[in-house]
């Protein structure tokens, strides 16, 4: 009998968290899509055919955090404790600034869930204007902060933080 | 009795597309990931403790795809009649590109598929890299091309498609 | 061998729909969630800890209309092409009232796609002010109007239609 | 750059429960469906075309019961111990009772998956019996009973509990 | 720019059906699942703690059909007008045999349907038994009809069909 | 009124796990799919049209197993640690042999998750060489082992166990 085809090291696995601790653990994701100046103006009325642009990106985003493990195949299914959207308008540029924050108690990071969120929330954005706006780019979805967990905290260069989140600094 | 809270403009709802004709639909999307030089060798030799990681980001785009209108709120549930995930890697940029392709005949298009399924795939290279790597970002995750429907073909300016697909130029 | 337990009569099955012409189907369901008075206010004021309630509703009614065979197991899973939300504060009362319109063209109709609509928007509006209000109660969840497939138009006695939806008188 | 469209009042959130302790929780929710006094002799005598009614309905309920925080969007994804579901006949006023009891140990109630499992039930009792009758009214779905968490013990005014349920009086 | 690690041979796909037709189709599958003497005849008692056996078992293959593109990677998305599934209890052998039948219309078969169909409902046999008999092997999971589509009908050598099934011989 | 239709036997139950202790717990579960001696060849050719059969088996198995309590009725929910799933190619007898290892710690076991991993990776098998060889047979999906729990350590009579997993004999 032959072990064939999948070999040791190119093996999928879901890695095993068993022994990890169970700390709290928080996760910030940022990205953006950049719509065209029309486009941006009719979000900001409320002038979309589908609805209310970001209500529905926020909610979208929220519930995308929820199902990241569907999602991603080697993603563990967690317990997550709290979830928070926030978007930015950037006028000037044209560009909607998008951040997911996702907090857990557990074996694992909130890391997908919190970029997964913002994918969502940005995807949502997408299919509500489409229908008037084809060009727009989602783009820099992007880690930006992390704690809790063996490895610790993570804070990506360049990032600022100066607002307030689930009622205390992040 | 009053209606209150969501006007007439303000209401968000899934739009009827009962009248649309069905015509055969094609939809081409591109994105993709920035990672480190370390990370994009490791990915070329499998060398990820996870897995085969383009292996696995085919896949997770692949289902991607099929799940789109459960992560999209006003998104149609549809059928597919099929799907196509290529990633190029550019070794010098240390940038994986990845593009998704999706056809259906039917009311509405598959633009939110194509972009779900590339958007699908990019997070799952982030998740089967983060571990040694938490810098990578997700970008220019975009529509290139549409056929079929109403409004008929979009190609966006400055793309190149060269290359088969499905047995067939796209 | 013996066939036992389910006979043919108790036996459940997802009745053949295979035969069944394609048809343009709509239908309406309608509900109503009682509330305390200070939770009507804190409703119209946007005070609600979690969020702007009528918004989550609506969109958990819209998505709840598509995940429909998911939860109700000898429903066939469909294509639907359109759902609308509608919700009525009738203040007197203390009641909100909810409408859910759902269209189709196929082989059954979406009677069950509108009832669960209207239903989850329900246990939507009673999650988001829980904090507040325990003693919500949802009625009178039923069916209004029904067209299209072979059992034709059915129009529950005693309801009014006065309002436009998909653009049409229904 | 300016912040809109959703102020910190409106904006929806999942609300963080991490800093809430774990306690053994459960619900206890009620509801019931008016049917036409032959539907109620049919689902007796089980003559449903599609199956037994009140089998496919407490299933259902149970199965509603996991998948509350997929259809309910700010609803925590939880561990559930324990779903009971039960039926009563009163064959008089031509009603079927559901009540739903969820179990749980974790930081959040399981108000939201007890209202959930009886919603589907009764739902399902309208799919299986709708061939027959659609006159059908859902009513009267409600909380009775909740014990664990901060906020403590709640109990409807009103209710009767009588019963036995996993073993042991709640 | 390298394309890399997925060939042309390797790289996978859903396959593209939109130039299929359609037609009606069919598939039936079986399998069977062996239990312990003294868990047959509990089974056949209803004394299983978590419930009655079959009903579950049935509920749950029916449900399953319409869930096997999303546990299925490659596999569509797709419209079915029906499913039934059937239990023979061999007592002698200590075997319950499962039959699947699952009915579209479309451009793709129902092969995986109907043999989803059947390994749920076996594995949930599985489940409800399992706190009394660990030992039960599921087996000979197999297609033994399919009819419809281009490559037309397929019958298995030495299964016999001598039942009706929604209405008709098959 | 009468309580009717389903007694305290047959009455199906999600039974309460609240009372059990949080414990490491194992399964092991095995299966096979017996396929042609040409359709063999092409697997370890990867010649299949659908892709490399193996790699989509195995990541198949990995996703069904956190989709098991959506798809068995009574199961539990659970936080699964770790997956992991291994395929041997028994050339002689033209027999793939699939393996999956699922861990948790909690109150419930993960012998229907391991067991699902198995059988979502044989239907995978069967779904993507089903274009040349409709005959294959799936078979003796079984537990060979399962540790912690009240119940404690069950080895299947007759199996083997020579090799690693997660790091560690098992």
């Amino acid at each position: 009998m032959m072990f064939t085809h999948i070999d040791e090291n190119g093996r999928v696995k879901m890695v095993e968290v068993g022994d990890k601790e169970d700390t709290k653990r928080l996760a910030v994701a940022r990205g953006c899509i950049k719509v065209a100046k029309s486009t941006m103006k009719m979000i900001q009325e409320g002038k979309m055919k589908k609805g209310d642009v970001l209500s529905v990106a926020q909610i979208a985003g929220i519930m995308g955090a929820k199902k990241t493990s569907e999602n991603i195949p080697m993603c563990h299914n967690i317990f997550i404790t709290g979830v928070d959207m926030k978007f930015y308008l950037d006028e000037e540029r044209s560009v909607i600034h998008i951040e997911g924050v996702v907090k857990t108690i557990g074996k694992t990071g909130v890391e997908m869930e919190a970029l997964n969120a913002v994918s969502v929330a940005a995807l949502t954005i997408y299919d509500m204007c489409k229908a008037v706006d084809k060009d727009m780019v989602i783009s820099d979805i992007r880690l930006v902060k992390k704690t809790g967990g063996k490895s610790g905290t993570y804070i990506r260069e360049g990032e600022k933080f100066e607002r307030e989140s689930f009622g205390s600094k992040y």
